[in-house]
């Protein structure tokens, strides 16, 4: 069996563990989100396929929710008293795989391939793709000015509200050709509970994957990221009240028009009013047990 | 008082900081070696840029001999595990600067440039310059073939006989134009206690910092890296036999044929036959208030 996961960070990531636990090893790949890829000290940081990462090889810090267990930031530290940017936060850990991403990359290596090499050193039998090897980035529209992601999320701390989202480089991204192969073998699709403005639509935005996955032959199941109508964790049911006029599942539903077959929605968000088929389950993660369980219920709606 | 220093790496930067220490904030100016400088994991790092500046800043490991105090060495660990190289040791609190360095670099930026807002955030009085902008690389050429600085002294642990050092680069290399000023403005030219192969001739290497030094209207005094006969660290003693026929005063003055007034050697190399005015003194710096005596040495000599 051959699973696709669109997938964004934390969230996505902590689903993508759950997904990975449900299936035979190599059943599952990844396609994550590159939008809010960013330059941190000359490297070149992938937060979300290296969230993705750190989840499924077990290396990622439950509590803090993002980043490497055991993380230490004397680099950081270091950098910033001579004189360097130290808005985002890179631990020492962490600064280990940049280096090695940023050198693979500058060596003229495409990002998937470099993103296969740092799964495979993992010990990974998933397969992480990152949705396209060219530059694509997500814009954020707020009254206060546009901005790159990251410089909005965390240089601003995602204070702002948002207007509308935009994605640089999409129309001439082509799709990582693994993304595209993955997607013409899979006996299903999952769409993670990622926020979907952010996570998931940056993926979307290459016009190719979002084709494969219209005209798709097998089911599509996204997992809606909101539980009681609220964000677990981000700013998801904020930006579903602006943009789509609120956090119920057919505004989470909307947001997925033409590409899914049912929403997997928490117990406390039951509605007949989805707009589209519904699974409802508990979607909270408290550990890799719920994680699996949830997987397996949105597995076992997309057969 | 203005005074110029060249110097290497570890040796060079413990006279480097005595000779501080003798002189009024301001008084000095170091030209330091880039013949060694080496791409690692991407980033630029100049080791005895370095070496100068922690150990005028007091950031140094006296125990260690090189590098910061108080060192962490998890980024490396991490590159490694992702598959990086690792045959050269960076700490994460050294990667700081390298990052900073590196991205100044890529910005367009001057080495020198670079160098000089590293030693301001250090608050130094003291300059720090490098022989030259220009990319000048220390080959060395021994019986198991010709290998780059760092992969010679690091990697093969200089284990190799040296027959010759090249210095590639140094043909077109311009000095660096802080350092020509420097050497114009000088009341005294000292040269430290480094290895005269590879820490000092690399900075000899550009035309018109030699010529600047033959030509002086001031003292230069050079001390010894021997202490009799032997190198304190490092292969300078091995180098010498080979290269110079011996290890004697008269073997490490000869390095230096024309560009200096005098040696300062320690006393267990007392001798009358240097071919060069020699001071006799202590030349151990196992503290910074030896280093210091041993600047004062020097500095009188050059008066």
């Amino acid at each position: 069996m051959n699973v696709v996961l669109l997938s964004g960070g934390v969230g996505g990531a902590r689903f993508a563990r759950g997904v990975q636990a449900a299936l035979a090893p190599g059943e599952l790949t990844v396609i994550g989100n590159v939008g809010d890829d960013v330059k941190v000290l000359g490297l070149h940081v992938s937060p979300d396929l290296d969230s993705v990462l750190y989840a499924l090889a077990g290396l990622n810090d439950e509590e803090r929710g993002w980043g490497r267990a055991g993380e230490t930031w004397n680099a950081l530290a270091s950098a910033s008293a001579w004189g360097g940017e130290d808005w985002f936060r890179l631990g020492d850990l962490d600064l280990g795989l940049h280096l090695v991403r940023t050198q693979g990359l500058a060596a003229g290596r495409a990002l998937s391939e470099v993103t296969a090499d740092l799964a495979a050193a993992a010990g990974l039998a998933t397969r992480i793709v990152p949705a396209t090897d060219d530059r694509l980035r997500t814009r954020v529209v707020t009254p206060a000015g546009t901005f790159g992601f990251q410089e909005w999320f965390v240089g601003r701390g995602h204070r702002d509200e948002v207007d509308a989202v935009r994605f640089e480089g999409a129309r001439l991204a082509e799709p990582a050709p693994a993304a595209v192969a993955a997607l013409e073998q899979a006996d299903a699709i999952l769409i993670a509970p990622s926020n979907p403005y952010v996570s998931i639509q940056p993926i979307l935005a290459v016009a190719e994957l979002r084709a494969a996955i219209a005209g798709r032959r097998v089911r599509c199941v996204a997992v809606s990221p909101l539980i009681g109508g609220r964000a677990v964790k981000g700013p998801a049911d904020r930006m579903l009240s602006r943009m789509a006029g609120g956090t119920l599942p057919r505004h989470v539903a909307g947001c997925y028009g033409g590409l899914i077959d049912a929403l997997a929605i928490d117990d406390a968000d039951a509605t007949a009013d989805a707009g589209v088929e519904t699974v409802v389950t508990s979607t909270r993660m408290h550990d890799l047990d719920a994680s699996r369980r949830l997987a397996e219920v949105a597995l076992e709606a997309a057969a």
